[in-house]
């Protein structure tokens, strides 16, 4: 395997999809983000939607992890809450997504449409044709990405962040057919999200379920993973693998692997190694450094991926990643001292 | 059990029993060391095992981490290859153990002793009396701690701290024989070592097996596991109850959950809600935030406490610590807002 010569998008693909590579590619997620000073530079004043409205701005920091940290990978720049004010939703930002009128009843859900995304969100897809010329060249593969239902339904339910989602699990008990309803639309959207960020140039997408992991196993069996095996039955995943991401998701990690994506991506408190076993070769698997070493010093940066790297080698294939997104204040040196880690031997193949 | 008035020292000890505690408790692998000032200001200058024997000074280094970073315990300051010398082995510290000449022959093992620890580390003793003394109005549980015989014996067979241990790896395959009447040896020699520090105070006992986390499970089970037990069933842990560490033992969690200690401690790599399943009520658990974490803003780190403590009260006990000792350069913030947090109401039962 030491003899092959990938360029950066052969490798993604080929790790994606369990085909042998010359070792681990590397990304980070939320890797254009406030940690950098350059990406505070480009969005200085500018509120977070219409950040990600902007096409120039939004392609600038899509970029800049390429240079200022050694990614192999570009992200489009957006948000997972993008395309949900085409459905019909207020919505705003304060930080965190609020939603205006909380969705608690069937003909609330009744009233959202499923808009055409081309014409709803057109800057989306223009960020992501003029990622894709640029990147062409460089041969490093676009990632696109969406919220999964799931997530998406339970800022909509809630109408902001939570900690228990309280307002969430009463309509699991008192409403499962509204909540049902709801997750049937959303995985309309994302599915039509996804497919559209594929036809504009995406290469792989990545699915976030940020919030499925406060279930039980029993209960993401009937609310998460349906959903998921939708999504990937219908995404055209012969042309762009699919990743998994669901955070806090140890109890759920044989859920996850049934989940029918190529990739499973599982967060810093799953032990890699026993992953690489329970996936059998069934699906490629992205992570996993807890995104808080990268505060630590370099060598002990270098040392952890190295036991991940070769944790991952058990795996039929493994993309270098966080098992977060990077924390803001997070040390630009500790980012490049990840990827430098995955560039070097250590933990590859003999 | 909120109205549980504990002091330290039954809280320790509750916890490590599976008896009911208002709290885990918090001590921290490798608290008295290089990171804090005041142990460097005290160490000045002497060889470490200069350092070893030195009472005034390592009962004072043994204390500080209590007021400088918020400790609940103390553990005796002193190194697994301080009563190796006794034994007849010449080794010195460069700065790593080095031994002269390393054991790879039956003639070898048949030279070494098992000495009378009083006489030959009477030092380690008059420690632990004075700590003892010191801590009794304090309430502050102390800890004694060994070697496991595989780690003492993959050093005196390697000769030297090692990767792989290539050397012990040979005897393990070419001459198993003498392996075993090594590892016999060094049982003796830890349990004499272990009893003799619970006689001159010690409330607990802790057994550092460093490197047996090289081994597949088989091995541990043939060539660490027999050792283990024979520890715990000989040791008096009605009156100190014992605690196992093998580090990067994920892999190998179910052997060390058979090991007949009161408490396994864990290291990072493990999944601490997963273990306490595995656990199944048998023994408690301790710790196990990933040391290069204390590098991380106090913010982070109190989360991820959080998110250890709320794991471990699936244990039938748990004592919060590292999945390794502090790291050198660790930043002495970092290990404060560890305690704190473990003090903290998070994560602590409703």
């Amino acid at each position: 395997m030491a003899q092959l010569q990938l360029d950066p998008t052969e490798r993604f693909l080929r790790a994606a999809r369990g085909e042998p590579v010359d070792r681990a590619p590397v990304w980070l997620m939320r890797q254009a983000g406030r940690y950098l000073a350059e990406y505070r530079a480009v969005r200085d004043g500018l509120s977070f939607l219409d950040f990600c409205r902007d096409v120039e701005k939004s392609v600038e920091v899509s970029l800049q992890p390429l240079e200022l940290v050694g990614s192999e990978a570009v992200i489009v720049f957006s948000d997972i809450f993008v395309p949900v004010p085409g459905m019909g939703v207020e919505l705003d930002f304060a930080p965190g997504p609020v939603v205006a009128d909380p969705i608690r009843s069937a003909a609330q859900v009744d009233r959202l449409v499923v808009p055409d995304l081309r014409e709803s969100v057109p800057y989306v897809f223009e960020i992501l044709r003029t990622l894709r010329a640029e990147l062409e060249g460089l041969r490093i593969p676009l990632l696109g990405f969406a919220g999964a239902p799931f997530t998406l339904a339970a800022y909509l339910v809630e109408g902001r962040g939570s900690r228990d989602f309280a307002q969430l699990r009463r309509m699991m008990r008192e409403a499962p057919d509204i909540l049902r309803a709801l997750l049937a639309k959303l995985t309309e959207l994302v599915v039509a999200h996804l497919e559209a960020q594929v036809e504009a140039g995406a290469q792989a997408v990545q699915l976030f379920d940020t919030w499925a992991g406060l279930l039980t196993p029993s209960e993401y069996r009937e609310w998460v993973l349906p959903a998921h095996r939708e999504i990937a039955a219908k995404l055209p995943r012969a042309q762009a693998p699919l990743i998994l991401y669901v955070k806090g998701s140890s109890h759920l990690l044989d859920l996850t692997l049934e989940s029918g994506a190529d990739v499973v991506s599982v967060d810093w408190r799953v032990d890699l190694a026993d992953a690489a076993r329970r996936a059998a070769g069934r699906v490629s698997l992205q992570g996993n450094l807890d995104p808080g070493l990268l505060f630590a010093p370099p060598e002990l940066i270098a040392e952890r991926v190295g036991e991940i790297k070769a944790a991952g080698r058990a795996a039929r294939g493994h993309i270098l990643n966080l098992g977060h997104g990077v924390l803001p204040g997070t040390p630009v040196e500790g980012v490049r001292a990840f990827t430098q880690a995955a560039r070097s031997a250590a933990g590859d193949a003999p």
